[in-house]
């Protein structure tokens, strides 16, 4: 049976794993759950995850989620995919848990956030939060610095914790901060721009993984445009994004 | 060269750490780094870690923080760690992820900011911030249900992902909950009250790591006592607990 991916395409965890498995060569069907119709609630999706989040996936009887579980599950479960993805040398395997780790209440809190509490929150019928964007740009902003002057210290690193090869860490975090995308260009660039070593980053990572990568962020550009647009035109949020990242 | 355990055992991932150590034999040295002092900011530390939190370790040259990835690292790199800590079997260890992962944004921030917001920010020079406290309460109530009816649902299960032996997640996500000791009684028993499968799994994860579970949270019910003190006699909290949890 193959393995199924339970997914939306405009989740950051969720594009991280769809990648993984493209760039390794990992058969798997993708099974699309709109966050914007609210399907990863329904009761059927609750018996694959009773957290009713994505991404999930299932293989065989197996059933797990939390993308960084996911990815390190896939890297040891699937044959073939190559050591620089999760390194089976302990060190290199415990910096790359440090920095998932770290992930999920640094980048990760600052950046799902901040883009929710400035563009997205409307298209989830919540409002806009001035408080707590200003609160997650502090956080998100503090952790690009990190990012920048200690994650990816070393002056010919392009990878986090390698000079040329990418890990699920990568992965994760790169998918992470796409999200940025969404954002007005002038905010986007005004939190990213001071960050050099982490924009070449997302690029190389980028670089190593594609056509996959650009694939499966198209729904993000696109998104990127409708929001834009609706800018220009000065619509409501409402009819824009109804997807939650 | 002993491994170096750099940590306060106010700070809740830093007793799961010394409990592992203890429990499992290995040698190690407590270096203690007062929260309260603000040791965790000197730049001696910032050397051991850049994010100056606690715990982190030093073992040989090798340096790393986040106390999941450290407690993966130890028990894969020493050895004689009865498997069931972090078993080999690659089922058992992605779910063992996918709990610690879970525990990042739901039991620790709901715990650790409702505590924080409610007893312990005076003692940080921060107010009491009633708002995030009750933005908390629910995260951490919303938690507790998932541990009770999803983790916790096998009905002879003593421990979270297996039915008689405690792996690190255990131990992790009951430290953090033993942070709920320094809350009025009142609130401890309104949170925890309606909770009998995870009351009787913070006692069974006591009761295999004892007696260095008690020992090495003697700080936490001496803190209790002092603050339940300053409770009765009406005395400020500024004298009470100079510490971070």
């Amino acid at each position: 049976m193959k393995l199924k991916v339970y997914s939306d395409r405009m989740s950051q965890p969720s594009r991280a794993v769809i990648i993984f498995c493209k760039v390794n060569g990992i058969e798997f069907e993708e099974v699309v759950l709109s966050l914007a119709k609210r399907k990863h609630l329904s009761p059927e999706f609750k018996e694959i995850n009773p957290m009713g989040k994505v991404p999930a996936i299932v293989d065989g009887r197996f059933k797990l989620f939390e993308s960084h579980a996911i990815l390190i599950y896939l890297s040891s479960a699937f044959p073939g995919i190559p050591d620089h993805w999760y390194p089976n040398d302990l060190s290199k395997r415990a910096k790359i848990h440090s920095v998932l780790d770290w992930h999920h209440s640094n980048l990760r809190a600052g950046a799902a956030g901040y883009v929710l509490n400035t563009v997205l929150a409307p298209s989830l019928g919540l409002p806009l939060n001035p408080r707590a964007a200003a609160e997650a740009e502090k956080l998100l902003s503090k952790s690009l610095s990190k990012l920048e002057t200690f994650w990816l210290k070393g002056s010919n690193s392009k990878f986090l914790l390698s000079s040329n090869q990418p890990s699920i860490a990568d992965l994760s975090l790169v998918c992470e901060l796409m999200q940025l995308q969404v954002l007005e260009e002038k905010d986007r660039l005004r939190l990213l721009g001071p960050y050099e070593k982490v924009q070449k980053w997302i690029e190389n990572t980028r670089n190593v993984t594609m056509p996959h990568f650009d694939e499966v962020h198209e729904i993000l550009f696109k998104a990127k445009e409708r929001i834009q647009k609706q800018r220009e035109t000065g619509t409501g949020s409402k009819q824009g994004l109804r997807s939650k990242m």
